[in-house]
């Protein structure tokens, strides 16, 4: 299950909305770990970005892994 | 599924409930980040106002936000 | 999504319950911040107060906001 | 919304066993705060109790409320 | 409410597998104190144990334990 | 309840990827440990892989254990 591609070199970002790009990407890349199939991925994103439950999920998703992200970053003071 | 738009400058605001706005955007934000579509997300927002499941999965999202703002700015004390 | 009611001053509250009570009061205060009709949101609270999945998750939030207030407050030691 | 009974004087609990089931006290005043009604709650606890969603979320809670005393406590070390 | 075999002395443990094992105790403790039937919890386990959403939520409680297990133990470092 | 097998020796890793890489692998035990029928398992994870929800689900139990990884090796930093 492990992906060959380096995609999180380091935890540091220059300032706190690239920390927030970069907790959507580890969000997503958690999604893609488990389902492999980029086309079954992209179908999927459809359906679940017109859902109100799946887009509140997703988020919640995103604020866990922001918080990783800014803590390792001092919150960028 | 960058933001152009610099929305988060910093996590530090001058009070508390200034700190609870700014969850309530972070948590919006990353709504926006899936759901690129303005107008579907009126649309879906009409919706989930009033389903109390989704009114408390996104009170969810903002208690989560709001830990990570509330320690960068050491609580306000 | 503002409120220009000042209802949150500080996250310092004397005792641990009052540190409870104010998690209370900032999970409600979220659900106001989506659903800004105090109509709607007392005819919703009818509805999920008899609903256990419901009521479990409005703990679940109430836990989150209470690990902050009681973070802030060091935990009236 | 304010429960006039204190129950909750410190977080600080002699064992660590007392602190698990001070969160779990915690949980249920969760609960207690939004359906006030000891009856209805009485009724509600005998159907979630024999429902795994609804048990293990209740777990849910009580592991974040625990994670509160815990920190409280210093982990009891 | 309270269980009188004292299961829990120590959040203490000598390795991180065996924080694992705690974590997972933990969680099974919690649904125990909710319902208190065994042959009930012994039907139910069967039950969630082939559902996913179930598993899935399951293992977020024992990474919500975990938290707490390792924090205590400092990671075992 | 315990797994025999000595999968999890220490939470440091050289890199935030085999940190990340980790997170998944203990959510995965997780599952594993309430689950212990490998062919259930098998058969399971091809349904969830294509469930958003379930898949949403997942990378929360995936942020909360990166969140703790993460500490562990204090943000690689």
């Amino acid at each position: 299950m492990e992906n060959k591609e380096i995609w999180l070199e380091s935890l540091i970002t220059a300032t706190p909305q690239e920390g927030r790009e970069l907790a959507v990407k580890m969000a997503r890349k958690s999604v893609a770990a488990i389902q492999t199939d980029p086309e079954v991925r992209k179908k999927l994103r459809n359906d679940y970005a017109a859902d109100t439950a799946q887009l509140i999920a997703s988020a919640q998703v995103i604020a866990l892994e922001f918080q990783t992200v800014a803590r390792a970053n001092n919150y960028w003071k």
